[in-house]
């Protein structure tokens, strides 16, 4: 499947954090940028993330909050 | 200020696409990963983005998706 | 692509309504129910939606808020 | 109230799982398609939510992504 | 119909300012604090706003980010 | 940092309820009106948050739903 998402952002699973409801994330994508990513752990698992798995971070362009020092 | 969302992302402003109401900013990152926001027109005018600016796209992890081919 | 999201609702794209930034894309799910999108308009238009192509409406769990009457 | 939400999807609540923050609540729409959504469980309860109550998916539009095969 | 968003703040419309596809909404609260809210114009002129009108800025507790001077 | 979230508003820590993964945060604003927050408990632990602290509940104007009576 192909999505509208704007931000495909392709990396690794560097760590998965399961909760009861939800769970935590980190995808490093290289050049040493990490994303985090709270989904329902139903889904990491139906998705059966692993440690080092090659995914995407999909991020919709209206989520996303520009910030300025 | 510093923020709640986990994903802060620094990079610099490379074009803004005003419309009436929402204007689309894109964010290119070091080592060429580019990232693209919806914000209204008021909030990139008031925070006086412009090309080449260094800015942050903030995402909050519960709006990533993880996708897996 | 597999993707986390907890909702992914296979239907027909009955109208597409373009503007600047953003577009409306109204899914005609089986048995009559509607779903409408506002996504990017370069999305819409990199995914070359046009009516009656099958897509999915995709909806992270955590978007969804429940009304009672 | 009404809600501006342009997706009100009416539903049967088919099963609660609750966390200690966020409670998962699976709502069945009538076809056969069925809704997952991640709430407080504090909203959970206080709307009173148990199986077979009549309730209402709300979605934004803005929330909703596309995907196509 | 009573809805599981954890805020409900209870004000005024102050100003509507349409778009192709979304409008923004500014709705005053009781104390002189105002939200600001992007729906689709579609959904403006559903719900009939007006000037002076009395509504509720809904908002999902997941979508609140917290900052911190 | 300045943020392009056009709901920027300043409160007290009223009280954080943590949970594995995620937390609510509750907010006190002046006037006596409150706004709920569901962060990570790792954000809420990196901005050390605590009851009393002056803090900003940030929402972008995509995520607010108009109610009406």
């Amino acid at each position: 499947m192909e999505v509208s998402s704007r931000n495909q952002l392709k990396g690794n699973v560097k760590m998965i954090k399961k909760g009861p409801i939800n769970s935590e994330v980190t995808v490093a994508l290289p050049g040493g940028i990490e994303i985090v990513s709270v989904i329902t752990t139903y889904s990491a698992e139906k998705l059966d993330l692993r440690e080092g798995a090659e995914v995407y971070a999909l991020i919709k362009a209206s989520e996303v909050v520009i910030g300025k020092d």
